[in-house]
């Protein structure tokens, strides 16, 4: 069974559970604590040397980056190549999607994640330059929803979820999301997804 | 054919010019002069609304992020899925990929290339922040490379492409390469690689 070493508060970690809950995947967690810096031990830095969180095993495969895990869920488990909707094989589609993926490593992380981070851990981090950046990321999502429901294609993928926590979370990052109304909507599709499951400060 | 919006000093359309040649995709270049500023103009805004590049167009399909520019042509004309080496399809493989392109949008990206932005193009960044992120990135990079010759599996991926141009690169931005030995063996690797092509600081 996939172990999935996961901790409360994280938002990467949330995007691995919104997934394994959707796809309604068997797995055992384990429980990693922050503040007791479970993730800077040497067993766990033997598991991902970035000694971040989320980490799945499954068997011999063990993945890191909240990104790969959830192409490793959604290929394993989302359907074949040819149907797959979360990670569809054909070229174009999988280029858009990874193009909202790199949106949420970088963007999204450097903007919205690291401001909550910094108000909520005091992670070392130049707040106004993050809060700056995720004003600047969430006017690219509100441009792309305002005309599309979901980000890479017309269906939700693995895109969704990739840039959906740390979005929704903004405002522990004091950014308003008052403005982005079509982004507000695609939070609410979001949870209305069958599967979907909740953390503090998100949506029920 | 391919339209590929192309600015010379850029180390992420270097990852897309290394593939094309390596994979002899047919393609037509079209220069984009960052201190002119086209990458801001309204047209290529229209293309890529982060206004970077690169970006390329094939007939309808317009791809913007280095990362899903690699996956697109990979896809495409790297082989079929179940025997593309440079993006391989099944579930483990295709997340040990990802893992190293995100690794190239944020550890890299906000490491060595941007600090290299900033002693080349005026970017605004905090240089010692990016030089110490920097060397922690080619940390990571070191470790991987010390018990293995690439990055994602066993043979080169779009992963070793992704990561390799700005890591090549890091003495622009004043971080040395010297305590890396495991680093430049593969940068070499890479540039024996048929097919490979050099830009301006890095190996021929």
């Amino acid at each position: 069974m996939i172990k999935f070493y996961d901790a409360a508060l994280s938002g990467n970690c949330h995007k691995v559970r919104m997934l394994l809950s959707m796809l309604q995947i068997p797995h055992e967690v384990v429980p990693i604590s922050l503040p007791n810096m479970d993730h800077k031990t040497p067993a766990h830095i033997a598991r991902n040397p970035l000694g971040t969180v989320p980490v799945i095993e499954d068997g011999d495969v063990v993945i890191y980056d909240s990104q790969a895990i959830l192409v490793y869920l959604a290929a394993k488990h989302g359907g074949d190549q040819k149907d797959n909707l979360w990670l569809p094989g054909e070229p174009s589609e999988q280029a858009l999607v990874q193009q909202w993926l790199s949106f949420a490593v970088n963007e999204i992380w450097n903007g919205p994640a690291l401001a909550r981070a910094f108000l909520l851990f005091d992670r070392d981090v130049d707040l106004a330059r993050c809060q700056a950046a995720g004003k600047a990321a969430l006017s690219i999502l509100e441009g792309r929803l305002r005309q599309h429901d979901w980000l890479a294609l017309d269906h939700p993928t693995i895109a969704d979820i990739a840039c959906y926590p740390y979005s929704a979370l903004a405002e522990a990052g004091e950014i308003s999301l008052a403005p982005y109304e079509a982004v507000r909507a695609w939070f609410k599709r979001i949870e209305a997804l069958p599967g979907y499951v909740s953390m503090p400060g998100l949506g029920d």
